[in-house]
């Protein structure tokens, strides 16, 4: 059995405090980390202040195998992850003849003067392995300091992920003896809500352990993302594929894709198989659903555009809808969004078509409260689908969740 | 002199530890409690782990003045920051009646069965202040605990931000406002790039002190944060606005608005100022220009609608395009632009119109290449800006930048 190594990753750089970045290298970090199958139990961002980052230093060796810090290894003197390190430690700091002779050789060539601060790139503690920074000026560095193995590398997304390419992950694979292999795969999910989706799955989430499951809530839907490890790949694989089924066979009705799947992808999949066009009318969305159905790549296949009716006027002109018909069932009902359909597809010559009216708000509309919005389908000569929903939210909310399940109810009604 | 209040965020969420997304909650909270002067001095993640989050806990109360918890407040098992926060302070957890009574009433509404674990939702500390979600189920919570304050939000990124400006923004500003006064605005700028931005204001960038400049490179163009800090509110925004002054004297002719200005709000209220209603033909942007349009409230007022053209056979139908015209000038041509702006205007009776064709790729149109794109504007009768940009990026971003470089086009054809 491999040892449960415990990971932490620590962020120098106030930056990151100031909020003018993200902390994308910890996620990065962490989900390459997760493929070696070692914990990352937490991520620390620390500004540029000696003492903190030496206290940041203290609870991660306190606490965690190994530590990854990013950051603050930069020629300025507002770079203090050296510092931090060997207030902490109280380790010898050299300087490094080759990175040195790197920095002045740059200098050199470019005929530009060193500035005396560069200096400070080439030093490492004594003892230290000197990771090569191919991207960069400042190298990382590897230490085994009290059992705790610690690697320090740039803050620059670009130096980091290739000096963890290069240095980093072939000395995980040693360190986790290659014994174990992770497989995961994220199933998604529609028109399941995360509550109910785990209520259907307690017992299998109450008894995980390998394979893991994880629910978690998305902008356009649920995901479960299923993660094993063995002894091969294959084993892995089979894991994850056997719990997989396990899961579909209970929750497969909402379960649109796998992975890089979106739902937009997946609708015009279904499309394109049943050899349908689409078209639509869009009132509330103002366009969303035709720019997201569009954001995916050969979308032109099977989609011909869309009237975006937003004033009533525009209903009117586009639509033929008269006056007298506005009056009598209003431009927020069941029955403007089902002749919105019908026109969208007369007049784009497309079989199917979906169309959405509704209140985004702020104000109340119709007498009709604010969420409410009505989609309708149709196909092939006739109204298919016909929903009233009632949507939560500010304006945009609204707008974004009624395009969502508009790509709903085409998915359910095409697959 | 005010007290100099040290702030921590605390984000509970496994999916965080396991790179499945980056901790963006964080770096927007950060750049917020930066505009009112409260210092954050660490970011840290923890995973749904009982034990780990009351340690992650305890290490906050030891050394924070305010503490932001960002999820863990879900219906879940693995929600856990409720009980991580009881199990260090041993505080009654209580069922809150107006969420209870929130959720209940949800589910009724959908004629939907509630599961058990949303009863967990409300679940909320005795005497904390419950911070209403306007924008999902789990409201958040306030604490004072030994002098600590403490703020529980959601982790979905739309709630979080929604319950901060309603709840913790306000409060913040209170607790800091009383003593020193921050006063800053946001300058927005289109039409100019951040190193031509800051070339023009590099002498002002190094001497700054009080107030202080950022410029910050956005999604909607480039924008300065100017702000300064004074003994009182009049004097605070006095210096800011004699430094806007001054900045606007150098670059005034890019800049569209200030703070919640958007382009979108810009231009709309220069319709509205000219008495003009707009109407729009799209065809890579795909219904993009006019989601965006109708994203900001009161849109209806002088947006009519969008002939989203995506097929060329849409072009035909809708855009009265006869194949002849459209195998003579293509549908990727200055022409076809010219011809979509006058067809949408008057297919919507609308004075004047937008229209955008182009290349969004992946792959090349009509011998176009991938980033080509048209963009014309009909006023009145007569088409009065014409433009062909290349644009940079995948296919989505692309299309983003088309949509707006409309704005910028109408803002700088209106204004």
């Amino acid at each position: 059995m491999t040892k449960n190594y415990q990971a932490e990753i620590v962020a120098v750089g106030t930056e990151l405090l100031l909020g003018q970045i993200a902390n994308t290298n910890a996620q990065w970090l962490s989900e390459q980390l997760a493929t070696y199958g070692i914990n990352v139990y937490n991520h620390t961002v620390v500004g540029d202040n000696l003492d903190r980052v030496e206290q940041a230093f203290r609870l991660a060796q306190s606490r965690s195998d190994i530590v990854i810090v990013t950051g603050g290894l930069g020629p300025t003197e507002d770079d203090l992850t050296r510092e931090g390190f060997e207030q902490l430690t109280g380790l010898e700091i050299i300087e490094d003849k080759t990175t040195m002779e790197k920095i002045e050789s740059y200098y050199k060539e470019r005929n530009r003067t060193m500035t005396p601060n560069n200096r400070k790139q080439a030093r490492v503690f004594k003892g230290a392995t000197v990771l090569k920074n191919n991207a960069g000026m400042a190298p990382g560095m590897y230490i085994d300091y009290q059992d705790t193995h610690w690697f320090f590398l740039p803050g620059v997304p670009r130096e980091m992920k290739q000096i963890s390419s290069e240095e980093l992950f072939p000395f995980l694979e040693n360190l986790t003896g290659k014994q174990q292999v992770i497989q995961s795969t994220v199933l998604k999910f529609i028109g399941i809500g995360e509550s109910n989706l785990e209520h259907e799955l307690t017992d299998m989430i109450h008894e995980q352990t390998n394979p893991t499951i994880a629910p978690l809530a998305q902008d356009q839907g649920v995901v479960i993302r299923v993660t094993a490890s063995a002894a091969s790949k294959a084993e892995a694989q089979k894991l994850v594929a056997d719990k997989k089924q396990e899961i579909l066979a209970r929750i497969g009705a909402y379960c649109f894709g796998e992975d890089e799947q979106t739902i937009e992808n997946k609708v015009m999949e279904l499309l394109a198989e049943k050899g349908k066009t689409l078209a639509a009318a869009e009132s509330l969305t103002g366009g969303l659903f035709s720019s997201n159905l569009v954001s995916a790549a050969g979308a032109s296949n099977v989609f011909a555009g869309s009237l975006v009716t937003y004033q009533t006027a525009a209903k009117e002109a586009l639509l033929g809808l008269t006056p007298e018909w506005i009056s009598e069932y209003g431009v927020v009902s069941k029955e403007c969004a089902e002749a919105m359909a019908e026109q969208a597809a007369t007049k784009l010559n497309t079989p199917t078509a979906i169309s959405f009216t509704g209140v985004a708000g702020p104000e109340t509309q119709e007498e009709k409260p604010v969420g409410q919005v009505y989609i309708a389908i149709y196909d092939e000569g006739k109204i298919v689908e016909s929903s009233s929903i009632l949507l939560s939210g500010n304006r945009n909310n609204i707008r974004e969740r009624a395009a969502l399940k508009g790509f709903e109810l085409l998915y359910q009604y095409l697959k």
